[in-house]
């Protein structure tokens, strides 16, 4: 297939099939976050570059960003990276909006990555916002939306796993005295995918103390049931962040509503500079994919814009990620080829203006209807209906025309009914309920 | 306000009460949408270069489409300018598509425009297309469909003004034989703006003769109803392009649902380089905004791509000004700030686990709910859920919680009752339907 004839690398068209998969995974989840109140708020795809500056961090910043001058006015600006650091800059432009403020926004980010199996280079985050809280509540809001979302579109196994950021920096960086503990981090971080014997490796590798670094391991396997916070807790309550956190982390978790699906986990990292408080990332215990969503509080982003901070925290649920482990799952599938659910099947292209009065009047009775525009064969008219799943066909042929009448057919059940036209929606509507593949 | 907390020139921040606003009304084109058996499909916003290269028209492909050079590869990308182009790309990507396809595309476009009061950089288009049919059928279709879209938006008082570009090229090149028709074209595009008048002063300005600007006046004052193709059909009728422009729009108004919001209009013309038959757009009475949608036939764009051409047509409705003018109509309001329909009121924060129950009662049964999250004094709560203008509230406080209770306040009629907690949910739902503001 020729270049010009493609969306560029790392960008992907979403044919019907897949659109309405994604559509009603989007509509499940906006149905929760509106039940916790949240509401809906849009910024631009474009921002000036200055807005997203200095807010992610160096490697996101220097790379993964899509950043490009105009060349009429020389200015330059980006394609948003999340849907997070947007949001600040809305709430400092307009600070009369009543706080707490709770809001989501479901759209496309734009990440330069090198396209891989399951990254692309735009992308949809769905996040949920609250802004104006510092307390723990909020946090664990957050929290249990998070878990209703996932239940809602069919999850049942999968952990939110929690850590804080004060928790890291005060075991870390006070207790430990680990002088540069980025570099620390990102070998944490990668617990998961190269297990505890590559974490000791990567960690002798920088360079750290033989001693030291069992202490790390020691810590990292903090992973589990709350418990495992009491027990950090206990252990290094010198330090004044980790009894913030602690604290803090407590009020969370007691005010979970499914706390089952919810592990404290110390060797949680997160890579975004802007967090501050209690982070999250939720992992499928199969397919193993990564998180499939993520976030925490970020009470110091907003002052950045304003000079005034303003507490918050979010999460930001990985859409394409979800769809692709529930597809694999098996929870969601693509059968559904059309959102059509009668095709008007015409015998006779004479009696077209009879077909068409008969389309109309299916969609004025909200039947999602398609009449065929290509003048097509019954034959042809039938082999395309079949092939996009359309479960009723409408027949309207001479016999049909001369009595008032239209020939209903169930593709599921095979069943074959001539209908006068007044009962016509009410038999469609009734044959839907049982033949629809939804 | 500083600029660095500020959406870039030309875009917008959409607020809560704007964006229910906006859902509304592109939930309710998308099932208007769905009836006529249109299928959603999405492409990415960013697309290279030169897909989009060549498909507009000198003004366009210079001035107004966001392009930009990818610093890593050097490649040059560009934001998508209509929803047209990639749909063509798309189709030329996948010829293993069913024809007929109908695709509709919600989504926003970008184009470099000085910003103007209703103009903005970043807008969104919702489009619906048929590709595969060259019959009058599928303009009819799509016309119905414009009607339709704009009557379920609570417009009555519009009309769709109709042309076709080979009536255009037949009558003023063919038969008139103007040398150089963009010009001339361009001028007849603003007779709307600047009235007969005015084309008249600007058409002798292009140093056409006294002789052949009346007969360009007397043509282009064909607009109104069918009739007045009848006219041009039979003066011209020696064009070839005369004669299937008119075989064709003959077809597709035989085919209208709703006449009376169709005319013919000879003066109209439509920008894009890419149209080839009939092209349509969508005015209202009052507001005086310019149109609401546009489209038409393009039946080479296609073969751009493929080399082989594949006929399509279709309608864009550009929801920004459609949004702009039923404010002003009163048919649209923004009266919802929220879409939270339950305040959990909490009289005292000891009560916060009970009152957060209460809040899971609520959100299970699908009512959207919101507890405070800033620990505010009752006053402070019932001050932000009335600036919200959220319809009911639930009280929890010492007597509720020592009775089982809660105190349901209706916001509107002004009533409170006590009930007991298992048939709150009931009574709000109850409440809801007399007190919600939609």
């Amino acid at each position: 297939m020729s270049e010009r004839f493609r969306a560029p690398r790392g960008f992907r068209d979403f044919p019907p099939e897949l659109m309405i998969l994604r559509r009603s995974v989007i509509s499940r989840v906006i149905s929760v976050f509106e039940r916790y109140g949240f509401d809906p708020l849009d910024t631009p795809a474009v921002e000036y570059w200055e807005t997203l500056a200095g807010k992610y961090g160096e490697e996101a910043e220097s790379r993964l960003i899509w950043r490009f001058t105009d060349p009429w006015s020389g200015r330059e600006y980006a394609l948003r990276y999340d849907l997070t650091v947007p949001l600040a800059r809305f709430i400092a432009s307009r600070r009369d909006i009543p706080l707490p403020f709770k809001r989501y926004h479901v759209g496309p980010v734009w990440r330069h990555e090198e396209p891989q199996r399951g990254r692309y280079r735009e992308f949809y985050q769905c996040d949920a916002d609250i802004v104006g809280s510092p307390y723990p509540e909020a946090d664990a809001e957050i929290l249990n939306l998070t878990v209703d979302a996932l239940r809602e579109l069919g999850f049942t196994e999968f952990k939110v796993r929690v850590n804080d950021r004060r928790l890291l920096s005060g075991v870390f960086e006070e207790e430990l005295r680990v002088g540069n503990p980025l570099p620390l981090y990102r070998v944490i971080d990668k617990l998961d995918k190269i297990g505890l014997e590559g974490v000791r490796r990567e960690l002798l590798k920088l360079g750290l103390g033989d001693q030291l670094v069992e202490r790390i391991l020691s810590i990292i396997e903090h992973r589990g049931p709350v418990e495992h916070l009491e027990s950090i807790c206990l252990k290094y309550s010198t330090s004044q962040r980790v009894r913030e956190a602690c604290a803090h982390l407590e009020e969370v978790f007691n005010l979970l509503d499914k706390p089952e699906h919810v592990i404290f986990d110390m060797s949680l990292v997160r890579g975004l500079d802007y967090y501050t408080g209690p982070i999250l990332e939720a992992v499928l215990d199969k397919p193993n994919i990564g998180s499939v969503a993520g976030g925490g509080r970020y009470d110091n982003l907003i002052g950045l814009f304003t000079g005034t901070d303003i507490p918050a925290t979010g999460v930001s649920l990985g859409i394409e990620r979800i769809i692709d482990a529930g597809l694999e799952l098996g929870i969601f599938n693509m059968e559904r080829k059309t959102v059509t659910e009668v095709q008007v099947v015409v015998l006779d292209w004479s009696l077209l203006k009879q077909a068409w009065r008969i389309t109309r009047m299916m969609r004025e009775a909200g039947l999602k209807t398609r009449i065929d525009l290509a003048r097509s064969s019954e034959e042809a008219q039938r082999r395309k209906a079949r092939r996009l799943n359309i479960p009723i066909l409408a027949f309207i042929g001479r016999a049909e025309a001369e009595t008032g009448t239209i020939t209903v057919y169930n593709t599921v059940t095979g069943e074959r009914t001539v209908v006068k036209l007044e009962e016509a929606v009410e038999t469609v509507r009734k044959l839907l309920k049982l033949a629809s593949p939804r």
